[in-house]
Parts: structure tokens; C-alpha cells; sequence
């Protein structure tokens, strides 16, 4: 489709490589990708045994995590070739597509709960476990690790207000004993339209007028080799298909599967669904984080949890007009909320100093296991 | 009433200039004071149509915006002429007089609701809007705009403080089920007592013990030229009268008003008042902002907010036991509550790196207009 | 028992001294310990008036204050004789003995609600009360005082993370209406495991891994002449054993006493306890601040406060299986949240700038007053 525009670019990738050869190495590169051999394995057996909802959860769960590594793969080669400024946009727009596509799937099926404690989740796990991890992973090899603060501080604080800007309808219209339904839709929708505009200006701010705050974070994502132009397209358009079509699957058995091993719906979408949503982005998070790059871990941490509020939870609200059986509100339930402005205000706290150890980790790791341990003993009734 | 003194003090500004020549003057710099025309027309409004409720008050907000901007700058004008310390306490006093004014009306006419709103909206609209509207005008103009982050992370200490002082009451007591209301009461007046101490002890600190800290705000208010000190006298004088008799019509028109307007009274409250009453100051805040001074304008929007939690809530508690119909204590309906700590968090995490850009200004600025239409959508039975 | 021992170490200390010598000579230098005096008081009056329960109360907190002071220094003395790395994993684990013999007491009488109140106000006291009384009386002597503000926002932060471990099942749990009492056994019991595993882990990071972050509160901790190893270990040991018996009494006696007193329980864990055990280290914090060393006085003060967080409650969760008469739970009283969490995001943000004067130090202890207002005032109903 497009070995023409790959062309022209002069790159120094391999261009000769034929894909298969680039989708091999790329295999014996990321042991991660073997895991692709349940994508398959997920429809074959949902073919053969549609009742055996446990064992679809875990299939699908093994089948995501590789999909969406390939996908992030495909998401930053595609932008690698189409130049700084769409190319940041094209990673910025699709850097939570694995999120995105999960949530889709599981907002026409009706299940809001399970959307809403996605979303939550997925800033909760960006900021405490992306952030903590790093945070322990380089602590362990470095004595102290050091980031640009300012630029930290800088997208802390656009994560901090992000997050408010998606709670406070919560925690406004939640103190009284529930509003009309008419209302918090009206919020939910204006507030929707003002995140997107938020969304875009801040896209403007990061990738024209003031992208040099942000450069740390981008150059080192280009560090491994872009795939050519027609090979990224085409997986960018086919796995986002089987990344759709495993979540029906995972959305379809979540519920069952849950119940069988003892887990909240709650802690499913918060944690399980944000664990393997991200496990792509993770993995850069903590390869920056071992070479002493943590202005990387902290950029790719804070930067997809700020979308998520920004951008994904909008987009599915207006979505949810034209596919969901209802409306989507955007209310969420108390303990998520105090979850996500604990795990901002975290995150504003342990970045503010530039500077980083592993005990720092622990502690981000502790809050966010204890999240984890709360919700997966709460008993089903608490979650909403 | 002061020639005499004006004379002493030998000053540079225009003495010979015939008090009506300045004000003429201050017209034709100021386009704003051309609203002043609206001042007789609320009255002769009121004479003949005092149930025109949402034509009064449409009248009286325009009337009371340049009020206030003539108080500001006769309190300034007062403040340069009487010498440092005694100047620095005029404005720290009566730096928030407009809003004191309308309050003391509000509270003369029992609504206490609305007293608080516009108490909790004055701390929000000089914390978010007033300090995000700054950073985007200097923004627009200035690719990053430093300001000193030593005393900006001292104000928003102090701000954070006065506002916890603020709001525990309501936080500790608001959380069990309504408590009988002679604690409250007790403890709103014990904490009204320690609050103006507090602010007593503020202003030794601000204007004696530690000036230096505070230096750029005051140096840069005093840039415009003062006027005479008679004039500037007679000014605070008489306007502060005037602000009075149009705030009786402003609060007595205010409920209908907003009943038409289809908005809540918190809106109102929270929103239109603290806009309305903080229109001078934000216009030097704006001002600085544009000439690269943001340090003024932090000064300005933070020092307002913390004033108005030190000094005029507690004024207008103890106040109510001589003017209002019955005590007024300080618990606030928990949404404001909540409103007015992120408004302080906010204040303390973006004025943290002393470094600001345009898209800063406008993510506050999108909490503030989230606020807004939160505030708007509610219920009326919601607001309280 | 450990002369030996204290030879071969071959000290500077005074080894000749008889140990009444030395403690004559401590005597003579702290008036404080002549409330030694009360200690025989209290057992007296326990056998003579044993109903005389305001009597017992005071005589039983008159006595504490000095046991405190000298477990304190024995403390010292032993992590002093002791090497670096012992002796610092004595000072961090005895460091709050007082506060946890005192609520062994309480946890043993079935009191956990004066149990859990102490906890909560040694956290707040220590944060609030300690840090703002250094700050004041520091800035009373110096104009501004400067603090190492890498070590201080790492303290900041661990204690942050610390208290968010320690509230958040109440603040999620706590949303919902009454959890099933099960559930929220189960999550205090597996959160206090892994509070301390922090704990541990905390020790090897600020004594093994990363001790020169925490150089400057040590240092200055071994600056009075330690007691022989001998003197300190029997003072240790019978000095427990002493406060042990006393806080009977002082248990036994605290609610009619305060009944008496016109105090809510809450108040009387909350403030009273928590400043009778805190006594000694304030003494040590005050003192640094006034020599100008406010490294100490921060290091002291979050030191304190996390090591109640991280060990002391959890400890007290795990021996209330063994001792109590019912396992204790971690759910606070919702004001008690609010009130760790306004205090820690105080100390955070205090702490920021490395910078102090006094009218910060006033408003961090006007926050303290309020919050011990507003408990004075509470209706005892209202506490829980």
C-alpha cells in the first residue's frame, strides 16, 4: 500500500527487508509476541467451547498483551515516517488504542461499570504501578536517578488537572444524594466537549508551540527501528481488527470468569483491564528506566494518563450516543474517584524533586498494591 | 477635606489638577468607568420598577464593576499617599471592600447561602480564574513566563492554610450527619477569632517582619499615578456607599433574577458575585500578566483569595451577630468545599516551578469553567 | 548486666560516672524529669483513691512526660553504643515506645477507639504541632532558616505515601455504607503486613542503602554525651516497664476524667495522648529549630509521623489478634482521614521550598488549633 511513500522518506531502516522477515526478528527481538499464538487459540476456542468463560478470560487476557505491543509498535512506526508534527499526533491519538478499543467493545455490550473502572484504572495503573515500577526497576541499577524536573512538574500538574477535570462532576454531584439523570447526562456531555477541546490545545502545546518541553520523551521513543510505512499501516489496521474482536470475547466472559476466581468486577476493570492495556507501554516505561532515562518512564507514565482523562473517557462518552444501548455518564463511583486524585496527587509529589530512589518506588508500589487489595476484597456490592 | 496634607507630602503626581479634571482623566484612560452611568440608572430603575427583577439586576452588576474599580484605585491611591505600613494595611484591608460590601448586604437580608457561596466563589474565582486567565493573556505574548517561586510557594502556602482553616469545620462536622447546631455555631466563632488573629499576624509578617518577601507585588501596584489624597478619600468615601445602595438592589433582585436566567443560586453566589466583585483586581492581575510581570499577578490573585478566607469570611461571622437576623456559621455545603481545596491545590501545584505557558493558563482555566457549569446545571434543591 | 561491653567500646563518654551520678547530672539538666516525682505519686494514689479518676489522670500524664524523656535518651544511648546500624534500627523502632506502650494499654482495656485516635493524632501532632512549633519558635530567633529540601520532600513524600496506605480502606471502605465487618478485617490485616514490609524495607533504605539522605537528623540526634551501655539498657528496660503500668492508670482513668474535663475521647486521644508521647522528641525538635537546625527539627517531626504509620499501627492491628479482646480494625472515624490527609499534604507542602519563617510555622499551628478546636467541640457521639 504504501512502499512508495517509504521510499521517498531515505531512511536508514531496512528497507529491503521484506515483512515477514521484519515481523521475525521482531519475534526473536520480544519474546512478548510469542503470546500472539493465542489470538488464534481465542477464537477457536470460542468456537468450540462459548460457555467456558474462565478459560476464554485468560486466553484473551494472553492474547491482548502481545496484540497490543505490536500495535504500539505499529502506532510508532506509522508516526516515525509521517514526519514530527502528524506523527506526534498520529502516537498521541493512538497511544492507548489497546485501552480504547477494550473500552469500545465493552460500552456496546452495555457494561458502563466495567468502562468507567477501566478508565479509573487505567490512570490509577499509569501513575502508581507505570510510575512506581520505573521508579524501582531503574532504582535497583542506579543509586539515585535524576529527570528534568520542570517538564515533570510540568505534565504532573497537566495530569493533576486533567483528573479533576474528570472527578469533579463525581465529587460535586455525588455529595448530594443522586441527581437527576437528566442533569449529570447534560454535565457529562458538555464536560465531554471541553476535555476534547482541552485534549486538542494541549496537542497544539506539546507538539507545535511548546514541543521542547516534551523532547526528551519523544526522541526516546524513537530509539528502536521503525518498521517501513506499508508494514506498520497494515498491522495498525489488522491487529486493531483482532484486538476488537478478542475484547468482544474478553468483555463477553469478564463477568463469569470473575465471579470463578473470587474477583470483583471492580478490581477486573481496574486493575486486570489497565494491567493489560498497558503491559506495551510498560515495557518502554521500564527499558527507560534501566538505562537511567527515567525523564522517559515519567513521560510515557504521566503523558497516558492524561490522555486517558483527556481523550479516551470523552470520546467514549460521545460514543456512547451513537453505540451504546444508553447514554454513558461520566460518574464515577466514590472510591474511584479518591482512588485517581490520591494517585495524581502522588504522582505531583514524587516527581516535584527531579530525583528518584528505589524506596520511592516501594512506597508507589505499596499505595497501588493496596488500591489493588481493597478492591479485589471488596465484595461485589461495594463496587458501585 | 485633605488638600492641606496632599500639599505636605510634595509629591509628583498632578496636584494642581482639579479633582473633577482627574476623574475626567481617569475616564477617558479607563473605558470601563463609562459604565458608571449605570449607577443613577439603578436607582431611578429601582423607583420605577421595583419588581423588574432581572432588569435591577442586570443594572446593578454593570453599575457595581467600575464601583469597584474606582474603590480598588482609591484604596490604592489612600494607601500610596499615607506611607508604607499604614498604606499596605488600607489595602490589604480593604483590598476586597466591594466584596465585603455585597456580602454585608446579603447578610442583612438573612441569605446566608448566598453569603457563602460567593465567600467559597471569591477564593475560587481568584485562584482559577483570575490566576489562569493570567497565565493565558501573558502566555498568548510570552513563550514561558518565570516568576519568583519563592514567594509564589509562600502565598500559596499561606493560602492552603487559610483555606484548610476554612473548611475543616465543614470537612470534620459536615462528615457525621448533621450536628446540633450550637457546636457549629461555637466553633465557627472560635474560628473566626483565630482566623483574624491569624491575619493580624499576616499583615506584621507581610508588611513589617518579612516586606522583602512580598516586594515585587507592592512595588509594581503602585504604578499607575495616585491621586490627590482628598480626592482619593472622598472617592473611598462615597463609593463605598454607593457599592452599598446598589448591592441592596443587587441582593434583593439577585433570587428572581436567577430564577429567569434559569440559573442557581449557587451560580450566582459562586460565580457572577465573586466575577463581578473581583473585576478591578483582575484587571491589574490581566495587566501584569501582559507586561511579563506575573509575579504582580500572582501576588494579586493569591493574596485576594487568602484575604477573603482570613479576613472577610470571619468579619462577616462575627458580623452576623450584630446585623443579620440570626448568627451565621462557617459550615459550607460540601461541593464548595471540595471546590475551593482544588482551587488551593491547584493554585500551590501550578505556581510550584515559578515557570508558566499559555496551556497552563488554559487547563485552570478549564477547572474553573468546569466548575462553572457544574454550578450552572445543578439543581436548585442540589445547592445546598 | 553490660559493663563489659561498655569498656571495650573505649568511648569518650564518662565511664567512671556511677550511673545515679549520671542520672543526677541529667537530672540537674532537665527539669523536666523532676515530674519523675509523680511516678510513685500515681501508684499511691491508684491504691489510696482509685475512683479519684481526674486525679489519676492528671498525676498518670504528669508522670509520662518525664518516663518519655528518659526512654528517649536511653534509646539513644543504646543506638549510640550500639554501632551505626544497629543502634539506627533501634532508634527508628523505639523511637515512638512511649506512644506504643501507651496503646498497647488501650488496645489490651478493648479502648480502640482510643487506640485508633492516638494513632491518627500522633500523625497529625507530630506534623502539624512539632513541624509548625519548630518553624515558629526557628523563626522567631532567625529571620528566614533554610533546610536541605531534597531530604525534606523525601520525607514529605514516604510519610505521604505512608498515611494513604494507613487511611485509604477508610476512605474507600468508609464510602460505602458499612462494609461487611469481614471484608474490611481481612484488608487491615493483609495492609498491615505490608506496611511492614515498607517499614523493613524503609530501615534498609534510610540506614543501609541511601543513609546520607537522612545524614543530617542523625548526626545531630548523638550530639548530648550518651549514657553507659549498662545505665541505658536497665533505664530501657524498667522505664517500659514503668510507662506500661502508668498508661494502665492513665487508660483506666482517661474516660471519666474526661467526661470531668468536658473533653470528647476524641480530643483526649487525639491531642492529649498524642502530645504526653511526643513530649521528649518535641523537646529534641525545639531545640534544633532554635539552633538553627531545622534539618533536625523536619527530620524529627516526619520521621515520627511515618514511623507511626508504617510500624506502630500495624503492629498494633497484628497484637490486637493476640492481646485484644477482638481483632482491631484500620477504619478511621472520617474526620480523623481528613484530618491525616490535610496534615501530610501540609507537611508536603511546607517542606517544599526548604524554606521557613515564622508566620509559616504560626499558620501550620493555627491549622493544628483548629483541628483540636473543632475535637474539643464535637459532641462525644459525633467522634464515632
Amino acid at each position: 500500500m504504501s512502499r512508495a511513500v517509504d521510499d521517498l522518506e531515505a531512511d536508514p531502516a531496512p528497507l529491503d527487508a521484506a515483512p515477514m522477515t521484519v515481523l521475525l526478528n521482531e519475534l526473536r527481538r520480544s519474546p512478548l509476541l510469542w503470546l500472539l499464538v493465542f489470538v488464534p487459540v481465542v477464537f477457536v476456542g470460542q468456537t468450540l467451547a462459548p460457555a467456558a468463560h474462565t478459560l476464554l478470560f485468560v486466553l484473551s487476557i494472553l492474547a491482548i498483551v502481545p496484540l497490543a505491543a505490536l500495535l504500539s509498535h505499529a502506532t510508532e512506526s506509522v508516526a516515525a515516517r509521517t514526519g514530527d508534527t502528524v506523527g506526534g499526533l498520529l502516537n498521541a491519538t493512538l497511544g492507548n488504542l489497546t485501552e480504547l478499543v477494550i473500552a469500545l467493545a465493552a460500552l456496546r455490550a452495555g457494561q458502563y461499570m466495567l468502562v468507567k473502572a477501566s478508565l479509573a484504572g487505567a490512570i490509577v495503573t499509569n501513575t502508581l504501578f507505570m510510575l512506581g515500577a520505573s521508579f524501582l526497576v531503574g532504582g535497583l541499577r542506579h543509586h539515585t536517578q535524576e529527570f528534568n524536573r520542570v517538564s515533570a512538574r510540568l505534565q504532573a500538574s497537566l495530569l493533576f488537572l486533567a483528573t479533576i477535570a474528570l472527578v469533579i462532576p463525581s465529587a460535586v454531584a455525588g455529595a448530594d444524594e443522586g441527581p437527576a439523570p437528566a442533569f449529570v447526562q447534560t454535565l457529562s456531555l458538555g464536560l465531554s466537549g471541553l476535555l476534547i477541546v482541552a485534549y486538542g490545545l494541549g496537542m497544539l502545546f506539546s507538539l507545535k508551540t511548546h514541543r521542547e518541553l516534551f523532547a526528551a520523551a519523544e526522541h526516546a521513543g524513537g530509539e528502536e527501528t521503525p518498521w517501513p510505512i506499508g508494514l506498520a499501516l497494515a498491522t495498525l489496521g489488522s491487529v486493531t481488527v483482532l484486538v476488537a474482536l478478542v475484547s468482544e470475547v474478553f468483555v463477553e466472559s469478564v463477568q463469569q470468569a470473575a465471579e470463578a476466581f473470587g474477583m470483583s468486577p471492580a478490581f477486573v476493570g481496574f486493575i486486570v483491564v489497565a494491567l493489560v492495556g498497558g503491559a506495551a507501554e510498560m515495557a518502554s516505561a521500564f527499558s527507560g528506566a534501566r538505562k537511567n532515562r527515567l525523564d522517559l518512564s515519567v513521560g510515557i507514565a504521566l503523558g497516558s494518563a492524561s490522555q486517558i482523562a483527556l481523550f479516551v473517557a470523552p470520546t467514549l462518552v460521545l460514543l456512547s450516543y451513537a453505540i451504546g444501548p444508553t447514554p454513558m455518564d461520566l460518574r464515577f463511583w466514590p472510591g474511584a474517584v479518591v482512588m485517581m486524585l490520591i494517585a495524581t496527587l502522588t504522582a505531583s509529589l514524587v516527581t516535584n524533586g527531579g530525583r528518584s530512589a528505589w524506596f520511592v518506588g516501594v512506597l508507589v508500589l505499596m499505595v497501588y498494591l493496596i488500591f489493588a487489595m481493597t478492591l479485589y476484597l471488596l465484595p461485589p456490592g461495594g463496587s458501585r
